[in-house]
Parts: C-alpha cells; sequence; structure tokens
C-alpha cells in the first residue's frame, strides 16, 4: 500500500466526517423542531435547515470529491469491496456520481415542489380536497421521472427512485417477491376473517395514566438493550429516531391516556431503529461503513423488536407482570393471553398506520403498485383516487368512504417519496428471514425471550448486520446471513405460526 | 441616498443574516448540551461546536466584509450613529476591525488554553488544589494582556478586556462608580449586622414538591411578560438565558425539594434576561440593532426583574396567595411579611451565586480590584489566594476556610473572562437607575404589581431599552433615559428603601 493513497483516504474521510458534524447538526435541528421548539420559531428554523442542507450538498458534490474518489476507486484501497476503506471509497463514489448527475435546477425544483406539496397536503387532507392535490402530484411525477432519466437505471425508471431507499435492489425483484407474498398473504387474512374469532381489543382502551406509560416504555426500551446514556426517550406527533452523533440516537413516541399501543410499540419500533444506530462502528460515524445498509433494513430491525419480539407470547410472559403492576386498574383482570391475542388483532382497516403485522403488507402492496403504474404514466393522477378504492376492496375488502381516508392518508407522494413505500414491506421480510436465522443460530429465542433474555439477539443483531454497516448491500446481507436470496416465506410462517393458534387456523 | 450604498448595504445584512443563522444553530447545539443531551455525546457536540464557531470567525473576519464596512462608513447611510442602519455598520465595523486585529495564531492559543482551563478548575475546585490551577491561570493573564495589546485601548490594558462585554466603557468610569457604591454599601451592610434582626429563612428550606415548583415559576414568568409560545424553560445544571432564532428564547432553572428560591429567583432572573431578547426588534435579528446594548445592560434586566421586582412586597402582595396554595403544606402557616422578610435576608456570605442582592455588589467589587491587579502585574497568581481571604475578611467578614470555596468557586478566571465580573455589578446599577426613572415615570409602580400589573413596566422597558438593540451604548442609554450618567445612587436608596423597615434601621 502506498502512502500516497492513505493520505487521499485520509483527506476524503476528513472531508466526509467535517460534512457528517454538518449533518448531525441538521438532525439536531430538525430533533429539536420535532419534539422541543416553541411554535413561533418554525420559519427561522426552516431558513436554518435551508442553509446547512446547502452546505452540506455542496460539500458532498464537491470537483475536488470526485477527482480524489476516482483516483482512490482504481487503487489499492478500493480492491476489496467489502472492507471498511473499500465500502467507503466505492460507495462515496457511487453517491457522489448520482448526486452530480442531477442538475443543480432540478434538484431545487424538487426541494421547492416536494415541500410546495407537503403543505398543500396538510390543507387539501382535512377538507377531503383531491382535486387541490392533484396538480402538484402531477407536477412531482413529471420531476421524479425527470430525476430518473438524470440518474439512469438498469431496467426501468421506478429502479431509480428505489435506489435512493434501498441501494443495489430492482423493481423486478421487489415486483417478484411482494407478488409472492401477496398471494400467501391473502388466503391467510381471508382464513383470519372466516374464522369467526377476535379478541377484545377493549381491554387496551381503558385509561393508561400517561406517567406510568412513560416509564413502562423506557423499561422496555431499556430492556431490549436501548442505551440511554447514549440517546432520550421524548415526545412527538409522528414517533422517529434519529442520530444527532455516534453517541447520540434519539427515539421518540407519543401518549395516548385510553390506548396502550399507541406508545408501547411506538417505543420498540423506535428502539428496534434505534439499536441499529447504537450498534453501527461509532469510529465509522459519518462514512458509509458507518451508516445503515438500506432504508429497508432498517425498518427490518423495528418490525424485529416490535412486532417478532414485542408481540410474541414469550415476551408477555416475562413482560406482562410488569405491565399489570403499572396499570393494576386496566390489567389486573386481564390474562396473558387475553392481552397477547388483543395486541395481534388482524383485521383489514382502512388506515397504513394503524394497520395489524399481517394486513400491513397489503397497504405497502397496493401502495408500490400505484405508484409504479404512475410513474410509469399507466395511471393518470386524476384517476388515483378511483383505482387506490378498487384495490383497497380487492386487497383488503374495504372501501374508503373518503379521500382523506383514503388515497391523501400518506403525506408520502405529496413530499415526492416515490420508491419509498416498498422498504416497509421489504423490511417486514428481512425481519422474518433474519428472525428465522437467528432462532436457527442461538436455539429458541421464545425461551430466552420468556426470561427476559433480548442479550443474545441483540448481540447476533450486532454481529451479523450492525457491525457491517454500508459494507454489503441488503440483498448481500440476507444472502449472506441467511445462505438464501430474499423469500416471503420466513413471514408468513411467522405470522401463520403466531395466528393459527390465536383463530384456530389449521 | 445612492442605490449603490443601499446595495452595499443589502448585501452586508445578508452577509450577518447567514452568520446569525450558523450561530443560532450553535446557540441551539448549546443549548441542547446543557438540557438535553446524552453524556456520552459530550465529545462529538464538542467538534460540532469548534467546526462552527471556526467558520463563523471565518465569516465575521471575511476580508469583504472589511471592504464593505469602511466603504458604507463613508457613506449617507452611516452619516446618523443612532439609526438601525448607522449602528449596523458602525458597530459591525468597530467588531470587526477588532476581530481582524487578533492574530489566528492568538485567538487558536486562548480557545485552546480556556478549554484547558475550564477543565483543570473542574477537576481542582473540588480537591482545592489552587496550585493545580495556577499555571493556566498566569498562561490566561499572558494571553489577555497580548490580546489587548493586540486590539489596543483607551487608557488601560482593562479597559480592551471590559470592551468585549460592555462596549466604550471605561474602566477608569466603573472603578469610580464601584468605589463610590463600596463607599455607601460597607456600612448599609455593616448596620443591618448590628441590626440585630434576622428573618426566618428556615421556611426557604421546608419541603416544596418539585412539581409545584415548576408550575409556579412557569406562572411567574407568564405573569411578568415571558412569551411561551417563543420560548420554554427546561431544567439545567447552572440557569442561563440564550437566544436560538428572533422568535426562539429559551430559559432554565433549576430545582431543589428544600429551597424554594432556588427556582423561583433563578427564574425569574432568566425570565428578566429573556423579556430584552424577546423586545429586540426580530426585523433585525443578527444585526446589531437587533442585538443587546451590553452585557451589563441584559443583567439590569435580569436583576430588576428578579430583585426590584421579583423581592419587592408588593409582588408578594399580588403572589403569595399563589404560592401559598402551591405550597400548602409550606407556606400555609407563613405571614406575607415573614416571608418577604426571608427572600431579603442580607448576610455577608463565602459563595457569590448565593449572595443576597446587597453583599452581592461586594463579591463583585473585589473580584473587579484583583483582575485589574493580576492583569497590570501587580498581583502574581501565586499570592491571588491570600490576597482574595483578606479582602472577603475585609469587605465581607468572612475569611474562607478553603480555596474551593474561596478563590477558586468561579469558573471564569479559569476560562479566560476577565472583565466579565463587573458587569453583574453594572446591571444592578443601571437596573436600579432605569426602575427609579421608570417609577418616576409611570408612577408608583408598587400599586401597579400588588395587582399584579406587569405590563406597564415590560412595555417602558421595551420602549426605551429593547427597541433599540445596540443603537445606544450602555453609558448613552443610561444618559438618554435618565438625563443622568451611572451612579451609585439609585441602587443604594433602592436597597435602603426596602430594607430599613425590615431591619429598623434610619
Amino acid at each position: 500500500m502506498s502512502e500516497k493513497h492513505r493520505k487521499r483516504f485520509d483527506q476524503l474521510c476528513a472531508h466526509a466526517r467535517e460534512t457528517a458534524l454538518l449533518a448531525a447538526a441538521e438532525s439536531a435541528l430538525e430533533w429539536d423542531e420535532r419534539t422541543m421548539m416553541p411554535t413561533a420559531a418554525a420559519e427561522y428554523r426552516a431558513e436554518q435547515l435551508t442553509l446547512l442542507a446547502g452546505m452540506i450538498h455542496k460539500r458532498q458534490t464537491a470537483p475536488e470529491l470526485g477527482e480524489w474518489l476516482a483516483e482512490l476507486a482504481e487503487g489499492p484501497l478500493a480492491a476489496d469491496l467489502h472492507s471498511p476503506e473499500g465500502t467507503t471509497i466505492l460507495q462515496m463514489k457511487h453517491d457522489y456520481e448520482r448526486d452530480v448527475k442531477l442538475p443543480q435546477s432540478l434538484v431545487e425544483e424538487l426541494t421547492r415542489t416536494a415541500s410546495l406539496g407537503q403543505h398543500i397536503w396538510e390543507a387539501a387532507r382535512p377538507k377531503n380536497d383531491f382535486a387541490a392535490l392533484r396538480p402538484v402530484l402531477e407536477k412531482l411525477l413529471d420531476l421524479k421521472r425527470a430525476e430518473a432519466e438524470a440518474v439512469g437505471y438498469p431496467e426501468t425508471p421506478y429502479d431509480a427512485l428505489l435506489e435512493d431507499y434501498e441501494p443495489g435492489e430492482l423493481t423486478s425483484n421487489v415486483q417478484r417477491v411482494l407478488a409472492e407474498l401477496r398471494e400467501a398473504l391473502v388466503p391467510l387474512v381471508a382464513e383470519i376473517a372466516e374464522s369467526g374469532r377476535e379478541p377484545d381489543v377493549s381491554i387496551l382502551a381503558r385509561t393508561y395514566p400517561l406517567g406510568a406509560q412513560e416509564a413502562l416504555s423506557k423499561r422496555a426500551a431499556a430492556a431490549i438493550g436501548y442505551e440511554f446514556h447514549r440517546g432520550r426517550l421524548d415526545v412527538t406527533a409522528h414517533p422517529f429516531c434519529t442520530e444527532l452523533g455516534p453517541h447520540d440516537c434519539r427515539i421518540t413516541t407519543h401518549y395516548d391516556e385510553h390506548f396502550l399501543s399507541s406508545s408501547l410499540f411506538s417505543t420498540l419500533h423506535e428502539a428496534g431503529h434505534a439499536l441499529y444506530d447504537q450498534g453501527l462502528p461509532a469510529e465509522w460515524y459519518g462514512l458509509p461503513p458507518g451508516e445503515a445498509a438500506s432504508l429497508g433494513i432498517h425498518e427490518s430491525q423495528s418490525r424485529m423488536w416490535e412486532n417478532m419480539v414485542g408481540r410474541s407470547l414469550a415476551f408477555w410472559r416475562h413482560f406482562f407482570p410488569t405491565a399489570q403492576s403499572a396499570f393494576p386498574d386496566a390489567l389486573g383482570d386481564v390474562s396473558l393471553e387475553s392481552f397477547h391475542f388483543a395486541i395481534n388483532d388482524v383485521r383489514p382497516s382502512l388506515i397504513r398506520i394503524e394497520a395489524d403485522e399481517a394486513t400491513y403488507n397489503l397497504h405497502i402492496l397496493l401502495r408500490f403498485e400505484l405508484e409504479q403504474a404512475m410513474l410509469a404514466g399507466d395511471l393518470p393522477v386524476a384517476d388515483l383516487p378511483g383505482a387506490w378504492n378498487d384495490k383497497y376492496e380487492k386487497y383488503l375488502s374495504v372501501r374508503p368512504p373518503t379521500d382523506s381516508d383514503g388515497v391523501m392518508q400518506d403525506i408520502h407522494w405529496s413530499e415526492g417519496a416515490i420508491g419509498y413505500f416498498p422498504t416497509y414491506a421489504l423490511g417486514n421480510l428481512y425481519a422474518a428471514q433474519f428472525f428465522e436465522q437467528a432462532n436457527h443460530d442461538l436455539g429458541p429465542l421464545d425461551e430466552m425471550f420468556a426470561r427476559g433474555e433480548f442479550q443474545p439477539l441483540r448481540e447476533w443483531l450486532r454481529t451479523h448486520i450492525h457491525a457491517h454497516g454500508r459494507c454489503y448491500s441488503a440483498a448481500e446481507l440476507v444472502q449472506k446471513i441467511t445462505g438464501k436470496p430474499l423469500s416471503h416465506d420466513p413471514l408468513i410462517a411467522h405470522l401463520r405460526a403466531k395466528l393459527a393458534p390465536l383463530y384456530g387456523l389449521n
């Protein structure tokens, strides 16, 4: 290894680390905006964020960066694709080339239109006024098509958008696996509907004092291994997890005095995200080996802790007495089995973010199909509400009574986030496939959970996933860890194993 | 007015406003560090703050800025010294010229040594180890002497340091007024000591539940006019007030279950600072007309609300029933008069930050005298502890038993803050002189306070002080508002008027 390459590599890293300092400052300001900031400060904060975003973008597209990356990509440090050095060089080069292919005018137009779309959505949804949203959605689709053409794609323009969230993944592959999932999921949901059984969900809607909810949420997050000396839990409207530095990963939740699940499962979900971030190698913070492999992999961690752990009977064998002590009035007369059934209530519904573990994927599927059709020009935006309602009726047997609770329920498209939705379903699929493998490697996880032992799973995830950062793509990780490509089988097997006894299925 | 000057002026303002966006981001990160940040995040946060400070300094000393300012200072917009435009140009020019006179190497050495001094102080104070602190204090004094020589001064090197906190003020003038204050204060404190009376301060050390303290603190801050939709109140170790933007001024306090004054008066103090910031013209945020006139003027606002309002009998005529409802166990059997006497307990003590309204100024005086002697080379750092103890004995009749509670009680000198202390006493003097004038202009303020009316005083301060930003210096403001130069008389008169009835003085 020549001295010259090493020096250039160090220069590259120093540049990226300085950019990361600014990006982390941006994250801190955003966290503050969503948890702490007084209302009157919004306008100035937006100005600050715009300035920082511009400074970060300028650093990320600096011409000297392109020169260093081109030089390093030819050198010995890039020889091993999966080494931290090779990953740093090749992933940064990949990101850089994508960034510089986008004309500045297109970036600005997209930012402006996305911001506009967001505001229009906020005003239009309460008024059930899809017509008001239509023009900006059409504009955003045009811009996203232009973006795809500018950066290029292997097979279809949608690939270019998916790349932003799930690097290296192909639309055709996602289509295949999600179609298989649908084939297996629709009959399962139908079997459940026909079972004639349903849990008593009213027990979750009893009175759960907020202070006790907060204490229980903190206890649950700490139990699965969230490190509070490197983070904190606060309240927000739409829970999220964010990194403010290598040792500062904060989670948020919301409390509803008459719905326990609201805080508890969102805390477990965000803590699952946080375990990933807290498990990334801190010494590579701000560089690809210190970053998540993909949004889908990130979601796999949150979904695993929320659903595969947090909604398991084993978890509650351990945790239910704690919950009963926290809420003696609400849970004193409730059996472990009734509680477990209630938190695993499966029923088709209108709203994605309130959907259960099984039907959730159908909400994603239809969005994925619709956004592909729109991007390809096969579905005019004007026809979207009808197409949406038809698909809800077909996949979930419910027809939205309004566009507010139908096609306008999510903000994503109005912000230009097209190609994002499938990462939610991919997250569920990755989670199930990883969880199956962890169970195989570690022995019965259920027995550990019932004893309150979550460290073995957490360490397994740390070793096999977190520690690698972006050194492997999502697909490579799945193959490397499970020896198989991504499949819908583990998720269906997981759902069937849990739901069959509850609903008396075969 | 030529188009050219206006365009250049707009360019200047745009530059300064962008710098302010970064400076406000720095303030947000510092606020977070002191109120919210998890412990493990400290190191990374320090890196972020260093980067931002460097970026801000670079912008503030950019050569083009010097050229624009030189050009504008000769033009028509600078003709009126006290107009917002004239102030912007001339104050920015003043700051710029000072900044560029400091060699980069000296700035860096000072930053490094101040940071080192802070850490050494943190370790040395609990061990009562002044010897460990001595070398870094000597180094800091050398550097501050070099700073004074680099930037220049009208009469004495101390002027150059004072300038950082109290622009335009002269050491000789501060010496004069503080010497006069001492001459009047020492006998007053002696009279009180000889009065044989003292309040029952144990009532303040009863049990005051924290939740009720927080509610009362918020109520008190809101009562005097702190706008919570443009701020918030949080907990910290050493209370402070900070601006995160034109509509985001946050205050902090600390709660001690067995000492009510701790939270209540620190909240009123910080809310007093915040009323100033919330009263500055928002449209000039980040430019001199949107900045405070001086640290002393800032302190005058906090001290006025804390002491002249918050410790007045009239205030408690209005607020005591509220406090009694908040703490029925602790205050149910306490009379208004006993409470008022307890919160105005005057007695010489060792620790500045716990000192009462009268003796506080003596703590400042002796620090002011000692730091001048050290800077002039008349007092070697090695002799400082002895000199400190002698002065405490002389001015306050107490001799510190340890250096921890003596010369090492404050962090200021260890951080290189020399010239800062007098602003605390100046704040008290300005406060009393303004308050006397407000009383004269508005009629008896006491009667208003007793009715819970604080708006007249707040609006008077807004009109006469806040609205002007840095358009007048501290001395100019005092002269303009009261028609007289700064004097010790109003403060002595205020203290005597309040304390004479309590202690039975003549």
